[in-house]
């Protein structure tokens, strides 16, 4: 098990590959644009010597026996899966935000642990034998490994194979005997810039006619003829500079560029069994909407505390917002426990690994894209006008030699400090405005995805019949026909 | 265990002590006003034999190893207390409605089994052992068990013993040698009528000078010296005859007023240790609030059967509906997992029961409070006028000789018949302002309440903490002092 | 202007056809099923008698100069239509329901002012002098008269001239030189048991091939071959008893069934004209949309009241709920305004009535159709256990000369009496789930209805613009064609 | 009436006394930072000349009548307050948000005018008179005005009297014969940077002690003694480029510090009158809440109009979404609609001013503060992961010579470019997360101020009346005492 440290320098020895504002990142761990997310990670290899935090972040492999990061284990249990969303509501209660790295590819190597196991009975095809290498190998090396399945897609109304330009979608151009070549792209990923590797699934499920495009496989970040190109998000660009009212902490998300990059056959488990991206997808959402509640959670317990510091800071008690604050708790318990609830129904697949049940899962998701927007909006109110957009001078200005001392007198209200009560401001503004806003409306799938979920695995008619026998009505009621 | 037959007839054969509309029910397997209660816990009874439901309302005794009643075991583990959720969502989907009497003595039933074996370990008592041999009598028996907790309370901003009447809240009068004498009363307590005996906890903390009225024991639904009256709810005047639009099944509240009851020691588990009812309360609410969830659920399902077949029989697809209908699902599924998830979080007490966690717990509470309401909103938004209220001509109406053939005609819409579909529009009603509508607002205590729990489970200080953390604040900002 | 007494006399004049629970009612201001709603609108009668509501119940006929009751009035002016408004809010403050019969039949002769108007330029008939003819008579003896849309319509899927029963939508069967003969229904009125006359306008928006249905006329309510039948509604068993527990006011619903009924050609406002029954649904709409907001905007009203009422016999300060009672109150405003609002924004008609802005009109109805249910909820959520459903026992058992005395000692709670606090209890029951419920959800429309009004209604390409225009973009990004 | 080039002259002539980021902004009308909210304010100069928006923008002054801008205005009718929305939604959808300067300030004068009235008539002072010749010289000098309420206010639990810094609040130090000098600050104030003049009101309720604080003025942006600093919101520091996916219209807020500035009487309109400070308050915030829900609207046309333009772009149909849509236009009109509704209900001032209703206005400020939330999220629900926080490279990127073309391929998903796609995603950020959200939850003060409002104009007393009434309870049930 890695330290912080280590970790720091395993990125430190990567190729720089990683583009943001049009310049190329050196080390992403010194560049202003990473070195955030990288310190975001680093908390979360730091936690795992932390007694309190020990028993969340480390687990024992189920291959050696030996403790691990828990995020290179695989998920055996309903125990274990729980272990996810502890961890990640750990994670963001220490980084107020997301740490892709130890989530995302944490999640495609339990997936794909069940779908090999499964697709080599079919095939007689080799690819869970190598995915355990690699998940031993992962486990040795505490790699933070991303995780990308979201492809630029192109025309929706689309194919991937019926795309003008075939790109839109990640594919196989060539197998070669000893590996694979794969062009295209994946975008929005998060937490690549503080990943070692990259695991890459399918994006959709796909039928015979799009067999190029199921492709799974795992890559180092800065393998050759890769390209990744940060995103930019509201306030980031004071991240460049070291400011005091910025966090130290961070997330990036990024789009992967893949120009005929060469996967060997180690790294390659799944290359053209279209059948099985179905599995891929179900298996991955079940555990990622389930967990992510943990996620918007973890950073909802960041914004109670941020209420109660800016109330006080205003000189109130916080005692006059505990209705406010028990609803913004409500909301993170509900999203949180509403998980908790899909992995206790889950079921253990023949390989070992455990997913949580899908309907809850993805009734999960749903409250995820709602209940974090009130928990933020109900932030501001207890804020007052200070915690709202637009209303805080920026630091230049309140550390300015001619006018700052100025501010800093009025920006006193309660007991603290000027500055203190602008941090705590500007750390609102960060969580519910600015670079901190983690993109978990449409991370792992939209909520409208989920709902076709919820829809398909309602079951409409068992329903109907309660409904009947409870009024003794024997008549059949039919769906109409369709109007003429 | 029985059958549903001689469940009945075990009812049958008790003494009279119940009144409805001024009158003496001499049956309650006959009477208008009950046997439709007795029916929908009799569907219970009966399901344990079919296939399909066996698992869900049958278990093995940790006593003798033999299969009996789920409603009569013990919850040893999170499997058990899972089992008791499945068992409420079933009971409705079953019944359409609430069946107090397989559920909340149940659940007494658990609290005081962890209870006594803490009350006996420090006050060197006998009360588990009294217990334990209670449950068995009731597993032997298959008895249906009503449960108690509500007192009438009198003036809220009093004690119990500072009461004008002191009989507003139920109390021991006089300690026996071989037992107990009580008097006052337990009011809004659900499924009496159908219950073999009635469990009786205190209905809340209380302190020293309190201490008469920390009463728990069982009694007999007919003891002497216990008036049962039930109360009344909107539409069940109905429910005197048999019309051809009502449900067979259905539901009772109702008010027991003792008059100095003599309860033999056996059936006395707790007798002036005022200390351990906080321990009742919180183990009650535990896994009342986490399961009640699933009851809401149970509803709203058989809401979606019937929106879906008042829309067919509108003339309508329900297919138009979809959006609301994926709403309902979630709405149900979230106060059933969250349920779940508070369970699989909870904890096994040193005396083998399984409790949930309480935080959660109390969490869904709020939740059953709010989302059913919606639920039902939804069911009348899509029934169209005629599962609004006060759009159908009453049964007496619509088979008068003279002018009912008229009415049918103009209820027609789509296929069915005219008559089925008021049978629809009048389950629609029933579910969601009628008689079939149960208290899950105050049932197992207030959403008010449930709050304050939430309140003081919060750890509001920890997240403060991991604000100023992320922030890196380092000056104390403390709650300010009262302003003068 | 009558007198509210005179008004029950002119009523108890009328030929008994109006039937509930299979009987024929002889005299609806003396039978239960009919008195209580007969008293709420002789409260509208009275209370134009009473200095304090004399402004809300009266105005200024155009016609004569005369002092009128304002539901017999044309509504000329924005004020004119608040005063609309202003009256509904009024009359359910005095009643705690709706009173159809000063309020549909109204709107329906506004609308036919209008429309008329253009038709007889059109078609160079003389409906609207009529129509004129028949408001001065209608003001002249003080009618009370309800308003007649709904058909029952049959097969949605299919027009009126399609149904296998054309009756399934009320039609004109034979135009006689002095009248018309009319045949069909009309179904869930309101207010025609309290009503003189009822108004009857086409139901829907219909096409040359359903140009028999495009039919507007007044009827005396006891005209010859009409056939009434009235619905029943939870708990309204319970008003055939004269109960403490019951409030004297009442709303009721009504099937009409016109068995070849002649109308003649003074009471005739369309026959036939089609092309104008999208007027008819767009002028009805718009005022009743607007305008019914304030009807549950007055309820809102008595349910605070009622929940503050309950607060104290509980023995609670109301203060402790200010929160929910000050969202009851926004609840309420919000319809009311937003209601007011579409007035505001309205215009006048050449003919001289004014008519809402028709976007915000039905903007409000879909609030209609959702505030006041969490209204209802909250008034639950304040009232405690015993204002939901199936607390309290009937008025027969508090009653009851043996044990009577026992449940009214264990209902009192504050300071008031047992019978106080049920009473309150049962007027709360009454509000929320019994009888007193008004149909808004489905009442003038459904909101689904209203929803493709809005989507109508709504600029959406002149958004787009601005959009663009904002951000600078030129490229025409348009709506795809349809996949394959 | 200015053009809007003389406008922006104007504003150039000004002496620089603005700063953000550390730096003084020598001409706001090309300075990065501020020529994006010169833009904004400058379109609303330009609509006054464009016949679609001419009625909305310009007003014939009563004083002179001519033809003024409407924002220059007083508002002396129903229908000129209603001007007042009509301009607010107009001006956001030409700039997608808040252009304080023609709003604010405007209200300021409106408010003084009824104020002033009174305080002359109270101490025979001659403010009414000063406040009319500086709104006719307004008026000739088509003047954009600031308007400045909040003051920083220190320690929340104590009075301006007793703070420890009395500049805390904005305050008179000295009255000289010709005029007053004033100290302290004004925060979070809109629309500065383009404003000619700002208008001061005092910023709370004040009672005889903190009469220093009552006190009303008017001066130039530029007066000597005023400092002004910009506050930072996210991404404005991607304003300082100007970069192809920026729009070029924007707002500010600033903070104002006032070091012993000369005011000359004649722009005095308040001085020491303590008493009518609660009047400013009142009237300020009616028309204020009243008029800030068109502000909403107007920004959520144009979040509809990006959410459809988004769908497109991302090659769906917006009619998958209608459902969507249709709520945000819901939300849209209800803001809207109720504060249209809170002014026809409003009264004329004998000033000849009008006002709105403040119990609607108040409702509607807490609407104001909740629904335009869920509109945002509707938005990014819609647009898609692209629309999300951090989906996004920065135009560097995508105009990086190396792999820009790259990115733009795979930003292009229906018929639109790449780099349209791109501009709409980037204009849904600013809008709901960047640096186009407006303040509304507390600018015009916060929805608890609102529900205090609220609390106070609600008839609680009466409402129990109503209720008891339709109850025919007689018993008088009051508020308990305290329990002891």
């Amino acid at each position: 098990m890695k330290t912080a440290q280590e970790y720091k320098e395993s990125l430190k020895k990567m190729r720089p590959n990683i583009y943001k504002f049009g310049k190329l990142i050196e080390d992403v761990t010194t560049d202003p644009a990473t070195k955030r997310t990288v310190e975001s990670h680093s908390r979360c290899f730091a936690a795992a010597y932390e007694p309190e935090y020990e028993e969340i972040f480390t687990t024992i492999s189920n291959f050696t026996g030996e403790k691990i990061f828990r995020f290179n284990s695989l998920m055996m249990s309903e125990a274990d899966v729980i272990g996810n969303s502890k961890l990640k509501r750990a994670c963001y209660r220490l980084t107020g935000t997301c740490t892709g790295a130890v989530c995302v590819g944490w999640n495609c190597q339990n997936t794909l642990y069940a779908v090999t196991y499964d697709m080599d009975k079919e095939y007689n095809t080799n690819y869970h034998q190598r995915l355990e290498s690699w998940i031993k190998y992962a486990q040795e090396n505490s790699l933070a490994v991303a995780g990308a399945l979201t492809d630029p897609k192109g025309d929706r109304s689309k194919k991937p194979s019926q795309q003008a330009d075939l790109d839109s979608n990640l594919r196989i151009v060539e197998v070669k005997k000893d590996g694979i070549v794969i062009r295209g792209a994946k975008v929005m990923i998060c937490g690549v810039a503080a990943s070692n590797e990259i695991f890459l699934l399918p994006g959709g499920v796909y039928g015979e006619s799009d067999k190029d495009f199921a492709v799974a496989c795992v890559v180092p970040r800065d393998i050759d003829g890769l390209t990744i190109v940060e995103t930019t998000r509201p306030s980031d660009l004071r991240e460049l500079e070291d400011n005091f009212d910025m966090p130290q902490t961070g997330i990036t998300q990024a789009y992967l560029m893949f120009d005929n990059v060469f996967v060997p056959n180690e790294r390659v488990f799944m290359c053209g069994e279209y059948k099985y991206t179905r599995d891929v997808i179900n298996y991955f959402t079940s555990t990622y909407r389930a967990c992510i509640g943990a996620c918007v959670a973890g950073q909802g317990d960041v914004m109670i505390g941020a209420a109660v510091l800016m109330a006080r800071a205003n000189g109130l008690s916080s005692r006059v917002f505990f209705d406010k604050l028990i609803n913004m708790s409500i909301n993170n318990e509900v999203t949180y426990g509403l998980g908790i609830g899909a992995i206790a129904l889950g079921k253990k697949h023949p390989s070992g690994v455990y997913f949580p049940d899908q309907l809850l899962a993805n009734v999960n998701k749903v409250q995820v894209a709602t209940l974090p927007y009130e928990t933020k909006r109900l932030t501001q109110d207890i804020a007052g006008g200070i915690g709202e957009t637009g209303c805080l001078p920026s630091c230049q200005d309140i550390e300015n030699p001619q006018y700052g001392q100025l501010i800093e007198k009025y920006l006193k209200a309660g007991e603290g400090s000027g500055k203190t009560r602008a941090k705590i401001a500007r750390l609102i503004e960060w969580l519910t405005l600015g670079a901190g806003v983690p993109g978990t409306m449409h991370g792992g799938g939209s909520p409208d995805g989920a709902r076709l979920f919820i829809r398909a695995l309602t079951p409409f008619d068992k329903y109907v019949d309660y409904a009947k026998k409870i009024m003794n009505i024997e008549e059949d009621v039919k769906e109409p026909e369709k109007a003429k």
